[in-house]
């Protein structure tokens, strides 16, 4: 149960994760103000859907806040955690939805002084991005990873249909560069090959349509996730190309039809979690 | 425009593919006999669908077909082309649907003379298998390659809704080596990986989850496309894993930006063909 109940609640960069998590608190019941910073035409948007109640610079809207979530790019939430602390009250709780987390509490534990952090992702998304794509469902049966324990964010997260993981923060960075960063430069490498082979699109099926739509994500998201993950990224190239070397060998062996197996009952559990 | 008109078309293996051509072949007006070709419960599940008109052993079919379609396994295939010839019409189409074509077209060179052949394979599937799942428009839009033209089938092909491609043998299997059995091969080693890390199925989100879905795929089907497309599979790997280690080279470059650019563009004209 929350310590007490939230009055205010800023979303600092309402697009899609930060419009999804305005609508799902309004949907799990939250009664109290919620604010948007962001771009004028952004705001005029998340007004206009109802997704915020009202829109204001950075520092007026923290004055104010009991949460204050950060739903920007990665540098751009590095850069609002260099300035933010000096406009909270004290014990303002501070989270954020960056997709890389050591680098971002790094700069927390800097920085946040009168506020308290605690770093956040949910393992959510969906295609297209911005405002006019959030969703109240979005996080519902989805992990959602805090990099600490903090009562009133976990009841909020709970209510929203969420799944609670608890993860330090080099732990989940190690982890969803397997589970999120690799798959990208799968897909990407994947494309570049298929691009590269003279006739490869002619014949192109289902396996080839799936594996390379993740090839079609914007590199400017992927710009800041590679800068801040690089050495749990490279670790995980790593051991993807550890494992297909392992596989080309075993082509014409028994021992891959172990590695089907294998690979069939972690697939199938993925989707049992 | 066909030459002569079909009267009586033998589907042999009568699974996903040779249940689906069948049900394909009836809606697009084909007004003949089809004959199925298969285990006793097959065949059975096959009338009662109404997905052919009368099953018979391979003998007594193959004597009075006009086409025969071969959709077994690709070693099943090659046993079928051992004995098909002695029992056809002279000049009868024999054809197949096998993932790999330049075992089959060269075993079919070794032992068709009685009958013409030509190879097959309809880009197209589902995840789950059977006559049960059997449907009419599997193929529409599909690419649907063969190994040389013949008016008669490119004209049904183009009927059941499919784009014919005209491929030698090894082009075809040079190219679903990359374009097929990679993304396999990528899921499983994926979903290996993913089950080889303390953890990472906590975190997995929609990337992990769509690319390890192939990994799903039982071996029984990738037996046989190991075995007669080694030195192709082999090279695909090889091309990918140049491209991963490329990639990995360039993460904090910029030249890797212009490697997601060229992969989206493959990635989108992948889906306009």
């Amino acid at each position: 149960m929350p310590s007490k109940p939230w009055a205010v609640v800023s979303v600092v960069g309402v697009g899609l994760i930060g419009g999804s998590l305005a609508l799902a608190l309004r949907k799990a019941g939250f009664a109290g103000k919620i604010i948007g910073v962001s771009s004028p035409e952004t705001v005029r948007a998340a007004l206009d859907r109802g997704v915020i109640d009202e829109a204001l610079p950075l520092r007026d809207a923290a004055t104010q806040s009991d949460l204050i979530y950060l739903a920007q790019p990665i540098q751009r939430i590095l850069a609002t955690l260099d300035e933010i602390d000096a406009h909270v009250s004290p014990g303002t709780l501070i989270t954020d939805a960056g997709s890389t987390k050591a680098a971002i509490v790094a700069r927390a534990g800097k920085r946040i002084r009168c506020g308290r952090f605690v770093g956040g992702h949910p393992m959510a998304g969906k295609q297209t991005r911005g405002v006019a794509e959030a969703e109240a469902d979005l996080f519902r049966d989805r992990p959602y990873v805090l990099t600490s324990h903090d009562a009133d964010l976990e009841h909020w997260i709970q209510r929203i249909g969420a799944r609670v993981v608890i993860l330090d923060p080099e732990e989940h960075d190690r982890l969803v560069a397997l589970t999120s960063h690799l798959p990208q430069l799968i897909s990407t490498a994947l494309a570049g090959c298929i691009a590269a082979s003279n006739g490869a699109a002619r014949v192109a099926g289902p396996a080839a349509i799936e594996l390379t739509r993740l090839a079609m994500s914007p590199y400017e998201i992927w710009r800041d996730i590679f800068a801040t993950n690089q050495e749990s990224i490279d670790a995980a190239l790593g051991e993807f190309i550890e494992k297909l070397q392992q596989l080309r060998k075993q082509l014409q062996t028994p021992a891959i039809e172990k590695e089907f197996e294998r690979a069939a009952a972690a697939a199938k559990s993925l989707r049992q979690v």
